[in-house]
């Protein structure tokens, strides 16, 4: 079997598996972005979350989370209200606390010129310990200020989101036309060189973003996500 | 110029370049694994940070820390005490936050395959707000909590420093022998490759750990960092 055929066997499997999320399925403003990835025959999506506020029920010390013996006390992808956080305070017994993760995006690809654009992670996050044994360590007040600061986050991710779809659509175009006309990927594979060479991460962003999109040309975070990259062949 | 000529030219001007971060030099839990990565052809260090407990001066609306306009009220990369952030809170305008951020090392290299080890990102952090328009929101007891729980991570970020680096003194001795001996690179590949297919983020932090170190096999988290790669073709 030649390597495509390999690459489209395997995707075939992983995209029938069941989803053994929490959940069970992709998150609502993912879909359409997952969707469309997997539509393209060099990429498919391995996880993704679109974005949760959680309270979790850690360790007695405070100190680390493990998967194994951490309670989930809320979860949800949606703005959160004081109140839901108050009573889901009251099941924890050792550390809670309350974590704002933003969206993240695993692909696999078919080769190592796609993994450019390939697995995202956003750095705008928040993890706050709220108690200690199970006693409250901060006011009710204060939750209704970390809340508002965590639905703020939310509302930011949602809108990179989509920024990071719609300049996804506009570098998978420009490929196809590159494709069509060899004379352009010349030029942009020497404007990537360049950008590379300063910053190695940012450089993954830029080169979705910087010839593409003049609006984010004065955002300073670029998309505002890191950019890793998972070949297929690791 | 040769790809490998050209590699070392790159590496030898990137090394001789002055360290334009605000401190100015490789933090100390870092400059041997710093050090032994650069003595190695194949590898050089763009930027690294060891750990650091952060308070930072952000945004009005305490939502977005820009880099532009938020001031770093203390930095440490030793543990802190209460009476520290007491002080350096006083002198916060906006909405404060406490951060603690752990390991990261960026590192590029001549060739994919040594791309599995590369880049190093660990996952135990904080991000606390703490004040609001400069009226603190939380108590005194809260933040020696607070500060508790930091320097418990900083401590075990250390530890993790340590383990990363022996795993990668392993594997890149095992790298040599197996280039000895080409029938064990044989071996090797296949267990990575099954690996890769399972949880391809994982898989980077397995082909260090898990035939070398039998003291992390039953660790959940592996090293309990995440391993992205940045290979000189990207």
């Amino acid at each position: 079997m030649d390597r495509s055929a390999e690459f489209r066997k395997w995707k075939a499997q992983c995209l029938s598996k069941a989803d053994l999320s929490r959940k069970g399925s992709v998150d609502k403003d993912v879909v359409e972005l997952v969707q469309f990835l997997n539509t393209r025959d060099q990429f498919f999506t391995t996880s993704s979350c679109a974005g949760r506020i959680l309270l979790l029920d850690g360790g007695i010390n405070g100190f680390e989370v493990q998967k194994q013996n951490c309670g989930w006390l809320l979860v949800t992808h949606k703005p959160c209200e004081k109140d839901d956080v108050i009573v889901a305070l009251k099941k924890a017994n050792g550390d809670a606390t309350l974590k704002f993760e933003p969206f993240i995006l695993h692909v696999q690809c078919q080769q190592l010129q796609d993994a450019r654009i390939l697995a995202v992670r956003s750095t705008h996050g928040l993890e706050v310990p709220l108690s200690h044994k199970g006693k409250l360590m901060v006011t009710e007040e204060y939750i209704d200020f970390l809340l508002n600061v965590a639905n703020q986050k939310m509302e930011e991710n949602k809108k990179r989101i989509e920024r990071f779809y719609n300049c996804l659509h506009h570098a998978l175009e420009r490929e196809t036309m590159t494709n069509l006309h060899p004379k352009i990927k010349e030029k942009n594979n020497s404007s990537y060189t360049h950008n590379k060479q300063r910053n190695p991460e940012k450089a993954h962003a830029q080169c979705i973003t910087k010839e593409n999109d003049k609006e984010l040309e004065n955002d300073d975070d670029d998309l505002g996500i890191n950019i890793t990259i998972f070949p297929e062949g690791y």
